[in-house]
């Protein structure tokens, strides 16, 4: 970092650490076994700090932004004739909602006032008097203006009435407690660039195993198409398309410095 | 680069130099005034190496890999309604009509055999016969066979037959002579960690400005809406998503060593 960096931004990209830089001072070839055997090494990490490594979860990377990998899930996920309810206070939600409506998902929101966390009792209200509605969408943290949603109370009752829960936790994952299977949260999504330190350039998403398998040919994308994204990694061991190199290589870095500081203490572990 | 590190890699990205991966220590905020600058730089130094710094085409940054900007400009311009036609001979090819089908656009192709460049004749003949066709698609170097097609031949039978004409240029765009506009390309796609030499991460569009003025609102997403990415950097000079901002400081330096190298007259200028 030279003297005259800056030391804190808007939201976006985040300083990272020197060690953190510097691991982008090699090219690896995105093919080849080494670069391979860090991308399963990086999924896995990713599900012990999220406390799902018993094999009922997956870990999916994304490129692009935060953004990208939230549309990455909507079109993957939902399925012709699903509806997805989004809980709105801040731009953020706004944006899953703009998302699905943009892919022709039928769509409803709940909008509350920005400085307000979303009542559960709302939520529940519209699943009860809408049938519908097969997914519920919400923002773990407000990026825009760091609100908490109450994600643990919309999860089980998500669950309770049988609808596939997908979390917004791009400014949450790895720097607050989650009990991501416990709270019932199908699908969460974060990326390289917020409470992991990593440099932007991709994401991720922590998604049940099961929920991949039955959604295979619903993503309305090529490229945003998560469930191939999955597959490649699993049959092939590599993205489907060229990653982020350097950024990955960024990003393992800035795991092993989340592990260093106890990070799966502050992400779930202590939870469980 | 480290003794042990690789020299050479499969398709995906390549090499860099040693100061193009040194331009990513440092953090920089994607909505700061100094990277807002850089990449109005970066944009006017691509409608200058591709010789169209004239007004009439657009550089659009893209983040993803070379495939998202390509399915952005496939999703972002061709209207409903619209139909595409397809020259295939290689692995490149083939991914555009998956875009365009997996999109729901309408879809044709001319199947070739890797080992031969696309004949004009056939493209000529498929627009005479079908004038449901408004755009057409190739790719000029098939990154997975090194084959060259006949992109001036048939951008210049396109614009007599007024079709829109899409060249996918991942593996030629800075490495070999192109007039853009002299052969009626009006939109060409290309990645930041081919020719260039930067690291991977983000990819661009050059466009005509005209046709991104006429799509707005046609794109089947968010994220990959390339009018909406291109009003985002010509209103505040931002991307509206984070961006990739250590692989956008590497491409700004790999930009640098290919105008040292004389890059330009690579790349379309000594054809005007």
């Amino acid at each position: 970092m030279g003297s005259s960096d800056k030391l804190l931004f808007t939201p976006g990209p985040l300083t990272t650490s020197e060690a953190v830089k510097q691991a982008m001072l090699h090219d690896w070839g995105s093919r080849d076994d080494s670069f391979v055997e860090l991308i399963q090494r990086i999924r896995r990490r990713l599900l012990q700090i999220g406390g799902v490594d018993d094999g009922t979860y997956e870990a999916v990377l994304m490129q692009g932004s935060g953004t990208f990998v939230v549309e990455s899930v909507i079109s993957s996920l939902v399925p012709r004739g699903g509806k997805l309810l989004v809980a709105i206070n801040g731009g953020y939600g706004r944006r899953m909602a703009q998302i699905a409506r943009t892919l022709a998902i039928e769509t409803e929101v709940i909008i509350v006032p920005e400085a307000q966390p979303v009542a559960p009792t709302r939520i529940e209200d519209a699943l009860i008097r809408d049938p519908a509605i097969t997914h519920v969408g919400m923002v773990h943290c407000e990026t825009t203006t760091g609100i908490v949603n109450p994600v643990e109370e919309v999860g089980r009752l998500a669950r309770r009435l049988r609808r596939t829960f997908i979390v917004d936790a791009m400014s949450s994952f790895g720097g607050m407690p989650m009990d991501i299977r416990g709270w019932g949260v199908d699908l969460l999504v974060s990326s390289a660039n917020k409470c992991i330190q990593g440099v932007p350039g991709f994401g991720f998403v922590l998604a049940r195993r099961a929920l991949l398998l039955e959604a295979e040919g619903r993503a309305r994308s090529v490229s945003l198409d998560l469930v191939s994204q999955w597959k490649g990694m699993e049959t092939d061991g590599q993205f489907r398309f060229t990653p982020p190199t350097h950024a990955i290589l960024a990003f393992w870095q800035a795991l092993e410095e989340l592990e260093a500081e106890g990070g799966d203490h502050r992400a779930g572990k202590s939870l469980r």
